[in-house]
């Protein structure tokens, strides 16, 4: 929002912020990132969230990266560039290096798939973090499987997350929560800089959370384009989910295979995938979670038959500095209409993660938050 | 080996192949690489296995790759850098691309571990690829599971393929196989470039191969510099695959969890690790495959209490170019231990994958012909 300020005082405030970056030194506290490669000591992140990247390129003119407002690149004499970036909000972050032109991953960065793309990323380190570290508690297991689409003729991948201990109990079933990933990303972004895996581990070793399955996988977004969206035609992935992936699912895990025990939440673009599938099929969802991606309004209840009967859940998630943006609220303030849920007797809960914008942190937070209610009420 | 040649006729010969290289014009049937990212044109692969490789950098002066004898790669109005390699072998190879001087991942691959870092690779595809291929027949999962290692205080990540079906009978119990990658690699090679568990489905479909369970854990091995394999102390692995995973494994899995059905089995590095960890405990193991990694021989044999009683399977496999170098025969020349292993009564297979190298081509055929062999005479 910054550049697009086109005043003349704008223009000024613009200079001055470039000016100022420049000027005031980073905190020079910086450790490797833990989003690193095994053994590579840069980037680096300091105690004010910035970044520090560092690129090898002997005959390169001109380095940079793709955060705005970074520093320029300086070259040494070994042809080694280093840059740094303004402060960035804690949590994970996607970019890209920019070498004379060329856009290319960070060689010392892991690699994620985010922006359409598999790319480099880097972690600011959240004040939160402890609920999704690696901790020495029970670990859940995290399954990549393959299941055949008669609708789409190909051969499907999902994750399916199953609860520490799953293996050991073969009476026990559990419910299940379907969570879709945004628009440019994948069915391998709750598994990997989500942190699903961990953050459940965590709480469910700390009693937080019941333990329950969940499924990843593939919500067919990226066929939209930026701008595009309202040509993005979900019946198709409708149909995958509900119609094959939960079948093959509850045939091949011991799921409680009813509609008090299955969610969805999603987020972003998954979170208006999630909202349009449930709605639709509330024969089959008791549990709704929208992270960053809309909420659910009076109309919407009122225009959904049995809503108030089947609707055992309503989570609507936001990061605090996204919300107000024009875009997020089509189809209504969320917290207004989470308010107005929770006064027609729906179970409506609404969270504001501190400080986070339309990002990983967020999302993580809005997992960690819903999780304990989910099928809280159900019996098993 | 070219490259080493230091007389006049060294010369003169290096200079002819560089000259014939480019005179030489490749055919023209490229098709994009089923190893890059979606939706990438390129890389792009042609009937004679040369990869075409494709780069923007608009203001590089220079654009290269890793690939040795390429073409020099050409730069169009638009900054777009093309260039292509000599004939590889089919199968995989890890490369990087170089701007200005910068070695980076290339943008269009998607990103596995080689090499010692996550970075790109492109398929040539094999003729015989249809065993790895991804097919609609029943498939078992590939999980990730987070163990606790005592003897390195630290949790420690193994990817587990189950087979089709077990989670379906839930009283059926499964033979073992410890499944090592090579120096430089990780855990995640196995489950991605080694396609170990499309061979497994496929086998499996086709009443090639019994069901086993793989285990895939991260053999340590990246501790040991290249040239500096003498210092490598195995113990340490040792411990965390015997005393720690293998029973992790045994309580966590319906595993046939004895001597007879437990299996170990590596590339390279991996492979001499298993020699090492299986003769050093018979007890554990009784079949033994060794791919680019070593040979049994009588000696071997000889100074291993109980080996001839215990022993139920040698394997070791090559491939047909990386024969004959004196490094790989230490220990002395595989084919001929092998022919003697058998002549003294063992179950020794040899086994030679044609046309390639130290590479994975030779790793995957290697396991598709180890396991219709693994467990073949137990009971269950």
């Amino acid at each position: 929002m910054f550049f697009r300020l086109t005043t003349l005082t704008g223009i000024v405030l613009l200079f001055g912020a470039i000016g100022m970056a420049q000027e005031v030194a980073p905190v020079e506290d910086w450790k490797p990132a833990i989003t690193n490669q095994e053994g590579k000591e840069f980037p680096q992140v300091n105690s004010e969230g910035r970044v520090k990247l560092r690129v090898v390129a002997p005959d390169a003119t001109s380095v940079s990266c793709s955060f705005r407002d970074s520093s320029a690149f300086v070259k040494d004499e070994k042809g080694v560039w280093t840059g740094y970036t303004r402060p960035l909000d804690e949590g994970f972050h996607y970019y890209t290096i920019k070498i004379d032109g060329a856009e290319v991953p960070d060689p010392n960065s892991k690699y994620y798939f985010g922006a359409m793309r598999w790319g480099s990323a880097v972690e600011v380190p959240a004040k939160d973090k402890d609920f999704y570290a690696l901790k020495n508690v029970p670990h859940g297991q995290l399954r990549e499987v393959l299941f055949y689409s008669e609708s789409t003729k190909t051969n499907r991948r999902a994750f399916v997350y199953t609860p520490p201990g799953y293996d050991r109990d073969l009476e026990k079933r559990y419910p299940v929560l379907y969570l879709q990933h945004g628009w440019g990303e994948n069915e391998y972004g709750w598994g990997g800089q989500g942190h699903a895996s961990l953050t459940m581990d965590n709480m469910i070793a700390d009693g937080k959370a019941k333990p329950f399955i969940i499924v990843m996988t593939y919500g067919m977004t990226n066929d939209v384009r930026p701008g595009g969206m309202g040509n993005f035609d979900i019946s198709h992935f409708e149909t995958v989910l509900v119609k094959e992936l939960i079948p093959y699912v509850d045939a091949n895990f011991r799921t409680l295979a009813d509609q008090p025990n299955r969610a969805m939440a999603g987020l972003s673009m998954g979170g208006m995938e999630t909202k349009t599938i449930t709605l639709r099929n509330l024969d089959k969802f008791s549990h709704i979670g929208l992270f960053s991606g809309g909420s659910i309004s009076m109309d919407d209840m009122k225009n959904t038959e049995g809503f108030k009967e089947k609707v055992k859940l309503v989570f609507v998630g936001y990061g605090g500095k996204e919300i107000g943006g024009g875009g997020l609220r089509r189809g209504g303030d969320p917290e207004a209409n989470a308010k107005s849920l929770k006064e027609a007797g729906i179970n409506s809960h609404y969270y504001v993660s501190p400080e986070t914008a339309h990002e990983w942190q967020t999302w993580r937070r809005s997992l960690r938050e819903i999780a304990p209610l989910l099928f809280a009420r159900s019996h098993e």
